[in-house]
């Protein structure tokens, strides 16, 4: 059954700030058949890769990134805003539109040349992405694939991280 | 095979403060045969109660209840820190050790009579599942069970919820 995911996108003018089209993936996630066919179409990808770990930044990175995992039979590690991991941890940092901000990861994570599939929600500026391909990279991971239901494609995200296999399920 | 989850956790004594021993799922997750087994107990837990949506807390109960959600074929509901949820919400307070915090579920997130189950990695105090499970309820959902990784027992979470059915896979 072919489902089109653009139909379980609400899409929010003026939020969070004036002028922005906000994506919001809730009406996918709470849809039992929605969830499942965007979390296979990303489990096709990752099989291609022989991907042993995932690796996902908070929050959103998680709800599509864990179910991937399970179905694979391997592990995820979530990137974690500054402060929230214990144990030893590295660090990346990305631009904010004001500011910085830092994600980490757990240094035990990835094991160096584990095959990592990276995941998110949404491809936007391409910021947090990178900041995460850093990290696993910096642990001796190798970064096989990225893999986001969305993409917006006037952020040129896909720049961002050019060096990098991506797939995206529906563009805006 | 049988695993012993124990063996998948680890134990960060005086974290995040002095005398507090804080148990670190991490490794469960990043060991893909201990990920899908604890995740199996908890889909075994769920069909047996006709669940038809999964709603976890912020961020680690996503990490539970996701594989969960996608496994049975149902939908996934993010109860998420005050703020991050576009659109109408709903709201619940819980105490912290100083002060309250806020959870906030999408107000179309459930339909009256879905029959739900509550994810989380840890059973603590039980504050934020409670706040979780109000939430749940104002909107006419059944929580027709709780399921988590880990008990607390010293923190007696299990009292404050003691009018639902509880399901944790190992004690501390």
């Amino acid at each position: 059954m072919e489902i089109d995911l653009h139909d379980y996108i609400a899409s929010i003018p003026d939020y969070p700030e004036k002028g922005v089209i906000f994506r919001d993936i809730s009406p996918l996630m709470a849809d039992g058949d929605a969830y499942k066919y965007a979390t296979d179409k990303i489990v096709d990808y990752a099989k291609d890769r022989n991907v042993d770990m995932i690796v996902g930044p908070e929050a959103r990175g998680f709800i599509v990134g864990c179910p991937v995992a399970y179905k694979l039979g391997v592990g995820f590690a979530p990137a974690r805003k500054k402060g929230k991991l214990p144990r030893e941890t590295v660090s990346a940092s990305y631009d904010l539109e004001y500011g910085t901000a830092v994600l980490q990861l757990q240094r035990d994570a990835i094991k160096p040349g584990q095959r990592v599939l990276v995941t998110d929600d949404l491809l936007a500026t391409g910021g947090t992405i990178d900041a995460t391909i850093r990290m696993v990279e910096e642990l001796g991971g190798i970064v096989v694939g990225t893999a986001f239901i969305i993409e917006l494609k006037d952020l040129h995200g896909r720049e961002k991280i050019k060096d990098y296999d991506i797939l995206t399920l529906i563009e805006y």
